[in-house]
């Protein structure tokens, strides 16, 4: 197979994490025989600095033509520390998944056999955790009308959906329910929200399409708790973009690190592969960040390409790191920890 | 001491739990000779029942009458399986906190020494946790404009939010981590929302009238993984209203049980103190309903009254139930399961 991925690196840890992603993914194309172009295109606080502009057009134009793009993190402190800031890198993050109609970010949570003990929770509660959290990623409160009033002493951000938004996303849901164990959970705020109201009554009307799915509502604050507490009572959960953002975060705790967990970013044709952890500063340049997550961001890319064994090949090497200690500061607890590069070196010799 | 308490039982299990907070009250009020009179109010599903209205204005004054107010839980399943109920049980509660000027939600988070390992989380994690989230109560997305528009397919609800708002609360943080061990995490999406850059922008502009107060700025989904993760890192938290809705239930976990955590709502001259936990009308009328978080609830309240013996009378003897094992069912772990009733008279007896 021929494959055309942009990629872009970012900021803080991205080009180091990135690298390993790469030299992982030209490792299977030359044991599977594909043959993979890689366009690196600026994006964030890096094209920020370079043009002014957290995701410029030319950018964009690398991922429409691409076939997957394959994404490191955005964000630096510089920005945080500075209310006022006009133009953020955040901004190119968002302008990007809305351009390119990424509007349902997948956010698989599942442990490790060699790392359940690192877990802050514990291995009975644990243990054989697999949900997937589907994250609206282009509505609410993300792309709402904001702004100030009253010489800047209010600040206001709108939460907004429609009724086809939800459907969309929703229609993933279920769909994806179906191919697991059927179960699908509805995330919102319905007794407060008037956009979550409108969340429960389309997911309702949708529940007869698919009547083998039992569908369940909860609350933000309820599966806040309970995403932690029995996270095995989940299979496939949908929600909103901002709830979104706080339970996958949450959520991967349960593994035991955020440096593991990879997402993807679908909706149109173009789809997105990126670690769900950020940029970490403080890590930036000191090649100690955990790769793992962009290389099974990777193997998500592979799997979507209908390349499945590339993509199991990938996640055994990153099991087998696991299992033999050959892994980052993060999770070397006591043991030997390697450069960023090593791993990344290591795996692509293995794979 | 004279007391004057309305008594807000609510829906579901509130009934239940409030019986046995007035019953130890009261083991307190003889044993410390303080008089409290009670005098019950109609709120919740229970006041939409009886005369329309989930927080009727007889019920206002008589809160507004009283020296606290100690309330159960709000809530019922017909509401929130029904998207387009015109009167909801949570509207009471939302009014309630408005018209009493309640503010401030403090939630405090710690551990009991014989219940720390039935925590999800590992007791090395855990143990010593001692923190308090102060969650904004009456701004928001909980009291913004919301509505539909485009025939109903559209939805909308505005997260808003004054400087002066985001100043009493984040006073009454500074002032709350001057009498503890000095550190202040403020929790936003100054990255995203313009909202939490005013929040943001007022909590960084007071560092300067508390420079003994070490503050931290974290963005919410960071927060949602770091509280599990490692929830000493905290002291104080304060933060809007509804991510204090996600984070507290979240940090709720962190004791092993919802059952247990207590919380006041503060910002007038009325305080009212409610257990954390919601109506859960499956429990409802069962007797089976952990009351110890609405004992605890009461505790507070004392010491608000600055009647701190009494307050730790409460704490002990809750603790001498968790230790001999008396408890309800969902702590019971395979030992004797207790009615909430006898946890009551339970600790009445013990006071
Ligand atoms: C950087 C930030 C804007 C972003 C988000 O909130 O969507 C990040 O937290 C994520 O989850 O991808
Ligand atoms: C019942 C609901 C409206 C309420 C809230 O979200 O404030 C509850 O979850 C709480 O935390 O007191």
């Amino acid at each position: 197979m021929k494959l055309n991925i942009a990629l872009l690196a970012g900021d803080g840890i991205g080009p180091e994490v990135i690298d390993q992603a790469v030299k992982v993914s030209n490792a299977i194309a030359k044991k599977y025989n594909h043959e993979i172009s890689w366009t690196p295109a600026l994006t964030g606080a890096a094209a920020i600095d370079a043009v002014g502009e957290p995701y410029p057009d030319e950018t964009h134009a690398v991922c429409e033509a691409a076939d997957a793009v394959l994404f490191g993190a955005i964000g630096h402190p510089r920005f945080d520390n500075d209310p006022s800031a006009k133009v953020r890198p955040e901004q190119g993050l968002l302008k990007m998944r809305q351009k390119l109609g990424l509007f349902a970010n997948v956010r698989p949570t599942f442990t490790f056999p060699s790392l359940i003990d690192k877990s802050p929770l514990k291995r009975e509660r644990i243990e054989g955790t697999d949900l997937i959290i589907l994250r609206e990623l282009t509505g609410g409160v993300y792309f709402g009308e904001r702004g100030r009033k009253d010489n800047g002493n209010t600040a206001f951000d709108t939460m907004t959906y429609t009724r086809a938004e939800i459907q969309r996303l929703a229609k993933k849901g279920f769909e994806m329910a179906m191919t697991r164990s059927k179960r699908l959970c509805c995330v919102d705020k319905a007794n407060v929200l008037e956009s979550s109201r409108l969340w429960r009554e389309t997911v309702q009307a949708m529940e007869k399409d698919y009547p083998e799915v039992t569908v369940s509502y909860e609350f933000v604050d309820a599966v806040a708790m309970r995403l932690v507490q029995w996270p095995k009572g989940y299979d496939v959960i949908i929600t909103e973009n901002l709830f979104g953002d706080i339970l996958t975060d949450e959520a991967s705790v349960i593994s035991g690190s955020m440096g593991l967990m990879p997402s993807a970013s679908v909706g149109s044709k173009v789809r997105l592969y990126e670690p769900i952890h950020g940029s970490y500063p403080q890590a930036a340049g000191k090649d100690i960040a955990n790769p793992l997550a962009t290389v099974l961001s990777a193997a998500m890319m592979f799997e979507d390409f209908d390349l499945k064994e590339e993509a199991q090949a990938i996640r055994d090497v990153v099991n087998k790191s696991l299992a033999e200690g050959f892994v980052t500061e993060d999770l070397a607890e006591g043991g030997k920890a390697y450069k960023t590069s090593e791993v990344g070196d290591w795996l692509a010799k293995n794979i």
